[in-house]
């Protein structure tokens, strides 16, 4: 058995390489962090929601036609998932006016938008992860035009899938990060998680949050929201 | 005749109504203005020279076969241009890395880029004129998505024959600010100014600036540079 190697360490995962070159392992850590670092907790069981949730919705997504790294969970804090590269790229889709869009635009939070928005950030934490447009993606050769697209398409799609699954969870999915990888073929894959971490998820009724703004805003207890979006998906909460 | 009246006035220009419904009277203004207006001076000459040289590169342009908003230059301060609705947006065209692009993107200044990049920028003052996408553009309703099309294939053949022109010049073209109107049939055309205002103009021996970053970085005699740019040119400079 070859000895696992600590490969990557993100803000919110570790990531460990296995037997098989092709998989590797993923474990979610109770780090919260926002405002790119600037803000740090630890905060119990959350690493395990989110590697709950995000194994939810990856399953339902890979249900629904989406290609993505995920194999499978392994235990409360892992899943295993195809090794890929990462395009250094956050791809964020909005719904619902939120966040920084609300600041930059001089939009209210709430307002929902006719159509989604996809917005691409350069993955440069020394730089606060600026904002770019295709030219800059082009001209960084951060992705070739046709990957971006394809990217922008699965996103797309993504969005569509989870937007009618939360809503039956009487959940409204306001925006949310994605990012991408590639496998040695060229191949575009879905990639890291979806989560509370990640999205930005309201109740329908109250519009009560369920997401890191709680934390970022210091609105209550983080996990409290993390639980009920795992209750709400059909997961098995610990809590309960 | 009908009395002339102050329709709007901006940080370098006045805009006057004239006899003509459709023809409104452009007066540049020796204000300079740098950082959101966060930095403002009085200098003596700076109207005449952006009048001149825009007049110059407006009809340069319209030789070429791009439509203009140009009319004719009327005085040293004046020139006659058809009224349009602005399209709220900055349009940057960006030949060699400088100011905000290396900033933002962690970019070495004068790095030439492979092929030009085009960035839009939400006209907002109170917002800091935030960079957009085309889905902001189309969420904000600023341009339709075929409107956007034609404003960037003609800001990139706009940076063709200015880049070639001033290359004749002896001077680089680093970057440039456009900016376009809507006549009532729906039909663009390029309004505002192109000057060493709007535009980075580097010696094409010695890297020194003509442009504004003269003013924004303290490095001399602002007109100095601009009567260069008059004279290369060809243009009847004052001084000499």
């Amino acid at each position: 058995m070859v000895e696992q190697e600590l490969l990557y360490e993100g803000k919110a995962k570790r990531i460990y390489s296995t037997d098989n070159p092709e998989i590797v392992r993923v474990k979610y850590k109770n780090s919260a962090t926002a405002f790119n670092g600037e803000k740090k907790a630890e905060i119990a069981g959350k690493g395990r929601l989110n590697n709950e949730i995000t194994s939810l919705l990856f399953s339902k997504l890979m249900d629904s036609g989406i290609d993505t790294h995920f194999v499978e969970k392994t235990s409360e804090l892992e899943q295993l998932v195809k090794r890929v590269t990462i395009v250094p790229l956050e791809v964020v889709v909005r719904n619902i006016v939120a966040g920084s869009l609300s600041k930059r635009m001089g939009l209210d939070e709430g307002v929902v938008l006719a159509k989604p928005i996809v917005e691409f950030y350069y993955k440069r934490d020394d730089l606060g992860d600026p904002i770019v447009n295709e030219d800059h993606i082009a001209s960084l050769e951060l992705a070739k035009p046709e990957e971006l697209q394809t990217i922008k398409e699965i996103a797309l799609r993504v969005n569509n899938i989870l937007v009618d699954h939360f809503n039956e969870c009487n959940v409204r999915l306001v925006d949310f990060k994605l990012e991408f990888g590639k496998l040695n073929d060229g191949s575009i894959l879905l990639a890291d998680e979806i989560s509370p971490d990640t999205c930005r998820l309201w109740d329908k009724e109250t519009n009560a949050k369920f997401d890191k703004d709680v934390f970022r805003r210091d609105l209550g207890n983080l996990t409290d929201g993390y639980e009920e979006i795992l209750k709400r998906l059909g997961g098995l909460s610990c809590s309960k």
